[in-house]
């Protein structure tokens, strides 16, 4: 096979202490973290930084290279910076019908390579995603609106560790079964019956992956590695906001299967501009077997209605929600959860937006606070927060599309306002429209309309309840109906967390307890935190678990009568 | 918990040792059989045979009893024996609304319980369905119409190890996470951050088993268990024709839940008549989170499509397809074969329909034998291995249906009938409706139509193609499209073994090599051979393997700051 002649270099040898250090991370769930999240110059040397920001700048207005990718023609998605700055990039344009053509051409040779040189090749294309951490950094950055550790943390090491443990999980899902078995059936008289056995696992097909405008690598990787590693390849279509980030991650799995000596192709981009439909039109082509989606609960319910040839993995929208009944930490708790609503202004699938209160107060160490009283504390503590301009915008980053803007208007007239969004000027870039979060009073009665779909950004409601009974009610309900990728409670009793938990192992989702300290509820550590829950409808999919690989191969088998041993057989 | 009082047995200590074993066994697909399949007295006893046909003629004409299983009035659903004997079994009859919310009861101790005392349970069950080996097969004899040796061990042992396998994947899938696991990460500056983490495993929600008449207890028993294991109830919904089988198996796995300690209605059967249409109605409730059906392609294809709310394993129809490219072992090739295309009377879903054959001829020890020369002397080799009524009978088992006489019928009429179905006495069963093989000679070409649909029964085709490259090309397109569950070739050649494998490969179907001895394409052991790919429209589903099961269930999480060790701490 290609990849065994002596001029190919064996990323599989070079790589195989790390796969099985993550393997056995996906199996223990302790703290394991093989990319630094720190942007140091101590660890990914001192040219890294201003190199990153050099090769974005020489990007900007000029046609990005894809060593022989299909095209016909290029296509400018239009990408510019939340914070400003116009990318300008132009992409290879193809057609539905040259995706597909090229994408199938090289699965014979990645079918027959096996699962351990593909996780080598994918473990390979992860180390120099990692040293291209800087670079990849401003394209989030630049696309995303996270400020610029955000945008290195989340879309460098941390969305490669999500990555390397779909590695993981699939590799090791394709050696649960052997290569070959010999199977010796007993007979009552005579020989046994024997067979050989082989055992080969073989890719469900091509992949599409449909990434998003907020988190283009942190929620693509797990796709992407995922059915490359299961021995399929992937059409990246990402979001026409957010293309760069996912080109640079395209071109360097493409070098890296070139010199393993396979077909770069088995990596395509299709980049498209926003009026494009492409992805649709992809995604229920008879060709494209598996799909992976972030986005809208809308069109990922299309996904999941219309393309039906394929399995389909959606990330889609929730009611993320955090039950408060007590607390000895009431300070912590405001600290720690007005971080969790600011963080890159609210504008993660896991920002909590639903914060459920008993309206006549719960127990503090600072005695009991009312619905009202929590609301205005939280306003407070974000105001706090977010008092120093620089810092604030460090935190905040900047909203990221109009839509986000619209819901804030929006949002301004629902229940009572109790903080205002704000704008902050973040010194460094006076263009960038910084927002504050909102902070809104509302009836779990009364304003069930509101509180029961998804409000993306810098949008939490404090909703009153008749009780911490009643707000667990409300919870398991409202999730077990419209979904959520995240859920937070704070107790001092054992009792109400044990209720908690049941209430949230019923609405099928993670929950976080009593986070006070520098843990944050919309954080989540690969190897050790499922990012999602197939349970709930906000996702179908976690990243990343078994079942998250399962469906993209299956295991065939071939069986032949055993040669027998015939006498002078050493 | 309540399996944990002294009065309860504690199963999952009783079977660990078989439950290792079989995971094992699952792992390294060797041959292992934990369920003799020896219908001898020295195995299961001396009184068993008797005691399994007297349990079944003192159930004729009675009520199925079912201890506090819910119900408004019965339903007798019409079971007559293929053999000719009138079952005439009333069942408890549920409406669907009666049938969830009975079987949704008892979901909560069950989750509670865990994965060990579930997997526990369900080997209990399986050692007592077991024990009832004999009274099982008296009861799919006279349902399925197998003849008795094989209903004894395909609805009995090789059944039950089918349900093991179910299990063991269940039950290691869910212990692939750890229940609890400390996350603590190392800070540049104090103490490190950390989490203590709960792992729980929670079912998807409540199951449905829709059962087929041919094989009720080998089909139904993966999904049952693989379900029950995963923490689900199931609703037993037997093909009208083939009840009593699922109907002891239910009383037993009723039993067996009672005596642990939790709700008999975990699982539930459903029974109806022909005309009812109870399936397609709870299929489609929003409860309904997990299907399982063996049967029709049209149903499957339905359940596909309309039971949205579900994961949906089917397995269907297809184009089971033999190569014959050559053989040194022709005579061992025709016997092999002719007792494939026998074995109850063609009426498996692994049984061989499309026999391809370049129009020349093959090569064999024999010389060159053309296309319709083999397809006489496969008819010959029918004739020689039916000769013997008795015999014949025993192997021919009974046509279930009146479906399967039209089809015979139908297939007198296309291409050239080479060997006509013929009708033979059963000596011990006059009544019984025993009917031999058709071979008919169909060209590739000119009878596409015909052999592009399945054909299920004793109907076997012998197509003339082109070449072997002609016939695997055949082979691939019309698996891709169609879907198989088997798949052979006889070759002397390493090469076109390697082309065929190749080729089931491309087509997603598992391959037999060169059978000519005690081994049939048509047969699949437990532990070693897996049975179906979701890779062809076939199947959705695996018998068993991990995709089996991943859906079935997902892995929530909680987690909370970890307390830190205090001064007098041991």
């Amino acid at each position: 096979m290609v990849h065994d002649t002596p001029s190919t270099p064996d990323f599989f040898a070079r790589h195989r202490e790390l796969l099985d250090r993550a393997v056995a991370g996906t199996a223990n769930r302790e703290y394991w973290s093989p990319y630094p999240e720190s942007p140091s110059n101590s660890v990914y040397g001192g040219e890294a930084p201003k190199q990153g920001e050099t090769t974005l700048r020489e990007q900007l207005g000029k046609a990005f290279v894809l060593e022989g990718h299909p095209h016909s023609g290029t296509v400018n998605p239009g990408e510019v910076s939340p914070y400003g700055l116009a990318l300008d990039v132009d992409y290879p344009r193809l057609t539905p019908d040259e995706a597909i053509a090229a994408t199938t051409a090289g699965i014979g040779p990645w079918r027959a390579a096996g699962p351990d040189t593909r996780a080598g090749v994918a473990a390979e294309i992860l180390a120099r995603i990692n040293a291209a951490s800087f670079e990849i950094a401003h394209a989030v950055q630049h696309t995303t609106g996270q400020a610029f550790v955000m945008a290195f943390q989340a879309g460098g090491p941390h969305a490669q560790e999500r990555g390397l443990e779909a590695v993981a999980y699939a590799w090791a899902e394709q050696k649960r079964h052997p290569a070959a078995a010999r199977w010796s059936k007993p007979q009552r008289k005579g020989e046994p019956l024997a067979l050989d056995k082989k055992f080969t696992p073989v890719g469900r097909g091509p992949a599409l992956l449909i990434a998003c405008n907020t988190f283009p690598t942190w929620n693509g990787y797990p796709g992407l590695f995922a059915s490359l590693v299961t021995g399929n390849p992937v059409i990246v279509k990402p979001h026409p906001g957010a293309v760069l980030p996912l080109a640079i991650s395209v071109r360097i799995a493409r070098e890296v299967l070139t010199e393993a000596g396979f077909d770069p192709n088995l990596v395509l981009l299709v980049a498209e501009g926003p009026e494009d439909r492409i992805a649709s039109v992809l995604a229920v082509r008879p060709e494209v077997r598996i799909i992976d989606f972030t986005g809208s609960t809308e069109f990922g319910d299309w996904l999941e209605d219309n393309a039906r040839q394929a399995v389909v993995y959606t990330e889609k929208a929730g009611l993320n929600t955090v039950v408060l009944d007590s607390t000895d930490d009431y300070q912590g708790l405001l600290r720690n959860l007005a971080f969790s609503l600011s963080l890159y202004s609210g504008q993660m699938c896991t920002t909590p937006q639903n914060l459920l209160i008993p309206r006549d107060g719960f127990t503090t160490d600072q005695g009991v606070r009312s619905a009202a009283e929590f609301a205005g504390d939280l306003g407070g503590a974000l105001d706090k927060l977010l008092g120093d301009p620089a810092r604030a915008a460090a935190t905040l980053g900047v909203i990221v599309n109009e839509g986000v803007h619209e819901r804030l208007a929006q949002a301004a007239k629902v229940g009572r306002t109790v903080r205002r969004s704000t704008s902050i000027e973040d010194p460094d870039h006076p263009e960038a429209a910084v927002r504050t979060p909102l902070v809104a009073l509302l009836d779990a009665e009364a304003d069930d309309q509101t509180y029961t779909r998804e409000w993306f950004g810098p949008v939490s409601f404090v909703i009153g309840t008749d009780s911490t009974a009643h707000s667990l009610r409300i919870f398991r309900d409202t999730v077990r109906e419209h979904g959520a990728l995240t859920a937070a409670v704070h107790s001092t009793s054992e009792d109400v967390l044990a209720e908690a938990e049941l209430a949230a192992l019923e609405a099928g989702v993670h929950l976080s307890e009593n986070l006070t300290g520098g843990v944050f509820v919309n954080q989540s550590a690969a190897f050790s935190d499922f990012h999602g829950s197939a349970a709930n409808p906000a996702a179908s999919a976690t990243l990343s678990d078994p079942a998250f690989v399962t469906g993209r191969f299956a295991t065939l088998q071939s069986r032949r009568p055993a040669r027998r041993p015939e006498v002078g057989d050493v």
